[in-house]
């Protein structure tokens, strides 16, 4: 079993983590060492028909919980329940802000119900994929790749160019035809060598890159979702940090949801707190799917370990899944949660509200708060903190609304017209 | 004089402030009550030539050195050295990381020397600006005023505008034609009433904004740059996180530098740190601008309070002032500091070593870094830490580079061929 001292290290330096196996997440739990990673999924308990994922199993007895207690930002404080990360690819991710959501859903700050964004747009390239790409590019550089490989055609990418970057190492991202010119512009300032191929090629390419270059894969390369095995671990500070902030667990938390990485991350980041005797219950997650797709909710409804959608049209291009993964339907069915799902229409009205209270987020990542009204609007009742997780800001989203700026002659009577039609203020000449 | 408790605050929660006055920066030093704010500079000392900046004055005494030990992330810890915020206003801005230079520089890890950039793009709005905006719309909020209005064409106008909604009031930003369609979108998607004028007709539109509606200007209204009295305080935590996650001041400090707000808030927050006995010496700042303007380093060359020079072209927008501000001269002169400029070229060169290092700055935001770099290669020597503050993040940089993703075959040959050019590897087939 791979331990600290056997990472090949050279001049890097490796907090210390307690991260000692590859766990599969099938029911017969087969466990491997912690290295080599197994990107493919559990190579015994997968079949053609679904590939399962992998977790990591960690030593929680050689766990402090001091770690885990009050607020501090501390770099790479958490690291003992983190796979093994080289300390000096920290970017700053991370400590996100716990923001009021009173606004946003129109209550005044009165009102009983806590309610809070989890406002994961200020991490370092704008999402909560770094959380993730810290650790996979932390992987690649341990296990001695000359490279990484990533497919996406928006933040997971963007965030990978830019850890890779971190690490020195070339980064591979390969993306489609008419990728959102601000992820291109990200992608090369990064220096990533990115390529666009038909979407239905970008896998086996992948997996090409990885057969011949030995590049590091920090992307999905099977056909259901397994993902990175370490990938999901990443996310886990999401609730180490929110229980910090509010000193207690929250009762639910919702959850943007495409491959439900993030959803696993959080889920299992409650349970070890809890493990560690620092929270005493684990919280309710409620995961949210474009209601055009939703394979994770089709799981649900069926039973199945997996659930595969047909590709209807939907704008939510960062949850806009047609299969479900596994740890979805773990996280769900372990923290008694439920798999919602939202309408374009619903994003994009909970888009506006959580603009116009200051917060921006992609049209994604308003998925969270659009599926608490629909609940809220319902009369259901929460009976502690709720948590929104806003995944990534809406600076990068190609989903431009109107962006057109009046250009007026500079005269009073010219701007008091505006204010009119913008605010209804009117004003005497 | 003001006193916390005179605020008409309604519902709304203010944590204690210990600021008591606010005080002319002219060497009269008129002081003035905290409220009303003098957006228009100090009225006594003022000529037609130089408008004088105010600054605020805390009771030291009333503060506790307690709230600047540690690391703590809190809400508003730092609220007593801060002008009265709004509780409700929070979006999360400050605690951003500290990351280390050395890629960056092109430096081994094990450089004697330390090295770090402070990350201002990891705040709400993707700037520093957001924390000034905190301040200055918490005053327009306290000072019942029914909006507010801002002058801009960039990350100080976008911040604003998230404020003014997390304030609830109509937000009027005045801009010009040609305005980057990033910027554009967040201003709307915030909810903005934005407007362009041309470029000399933005000051005499936002006058009238104030007198006709009582609007509150939280950007500047003078001809020689006076600012909002309030905002430079709100750039004090990055002095008190520095210090914090240092365990000490640094040596030196480089900052981007336009109206030098920014530079006279940190000058100001060690200074404080070290009448609260929590430092030993005030680090040495480095003002540095675009080589084409300078007003700054020409106000220091000629000894003058004031820079005035020639709108030569340079494509650092938000750093490209043609006249300087009296605090960048009280900054430079009270820190023993000077004013460094560097050219289009070397900022382009180091916006894309900092991005090859992960952190993707603006063009302006470079600025730091590309002067360090000219100071190192005359072996310019420091006795202790540096930091450098990226002050904004590229993701909104209206300076696109080559954002062009070949579109290949979904083939290896072709792939191949990419990742020689890219990255010079070759591969058999």
């Amino acid at each position: 079993m791979s331990t600290v001292s056997s990472y090949q290290t050279g001049a890097l330096s490796v907090p210390k983590s307690a991260a000692i196996a590859q766990m599969s997440m099938a029911p017969a739990r087969h466990r491997y060492p912690l290295f080599p990673v197994l990107t493919e999924g559990c190579p015994l308990a997968s079949t053609t028909d679904i590939q399962f994922p992998l977790e990591i199993e960690f030593a929680l007895n050689r766990v402090s919980s001091d770690d885990f207690r009050g607020m501090a930002s501390k770099q790479d404080r958490y690291a003992s329940l983190l796979t093994p990360v080289v300390a000096e690819l920290y970017l700053g991710e991370g400590y996100t802000p716990l923001v009021s959501a009173d606004r946003a859903l129109g209550r005044s700050n009165s009102s009983r119900q806590q309610i809070y964004i989890k406002d994961e747009s200020q991490n370092p390239t704008g999402s909560h994929k770094d959380r993730l790409n810290r650790l996979t590019v932390s992987a690649a550089v341990l296990s001695n790749s000359p490279g990484i490989v990533v497919s996406s055609s928006g933040n997971h990418g963007v965030s990978a160019a830019a850890y890779a970057a971190r690490a020195g190492l070339p980064c591979i991202l390969i993306t489609m035809p008419g990728i959102c010119p601000i992820y291109m512009r990200m992608a090369n300032a990064y220096g990533a060598a990115a390529v666009a191929v038909p979407a239905e090629m970008r896998w086996p390419l992948m997996r090409q890159v990885v057969a011949e270059l030995g590049f590091h894969p920090v992307s999905n390369v099977t056909t259901c979702h397994t993902g990175h095995p370490f990938g999901p671990e990443g996310y886990k500070p999401i609730s180490y940090e929110i229980a910090a902030t509010l000193g207690c667990a929250p009762t639910a938390v919702f959850v943007p949801t495409g491959y439900a990485e993030l959803l696993f991350g959080i889920h299992k980041g409650f349970v070890e707190l809890r493990a560690l005797d620092l929270i005493d219950t684990v919280p309710q997650l409620f995961s949210v799917e474009p209601a055009a797709r939703g394979p994770l909710a089709l799981a649900m409804r069926t039973g199945a370990d997996i659930g595969c959608v047909e590709a209807l049209p939907t704008d939510a291009a960062a949850i806009a899944c047609t299969v479900s993964s596994y740890r979805g339907v773990v996280a769900l069915r372990d923290s008694g949660g439920r798999a919602l799902t939202v309408t374009d229409d619903a994003l994009r009205a909970a888009q506006s509200a959580m603009s116009r209270s200051g917060i921006y987020p992609e049209l994604s990542a308003a998925a969270g708060l659009a599926a608490l009204k629909q609940l809220l609007a319902e009369d259901h009742a929460f009976d502690g903190p709720v948590v929104v997780v806003q995944t990534g800001g809406g600076v990068k989203d190609p989903e431009s609304s109107d962006v057109s700026i009046p250009v007026i002659d500079p005269t009073w009577p010219a701007l008091r017209t505006v204010l009119s039609e913008r605010y209804g203020i009117r004003v005497c000449s």
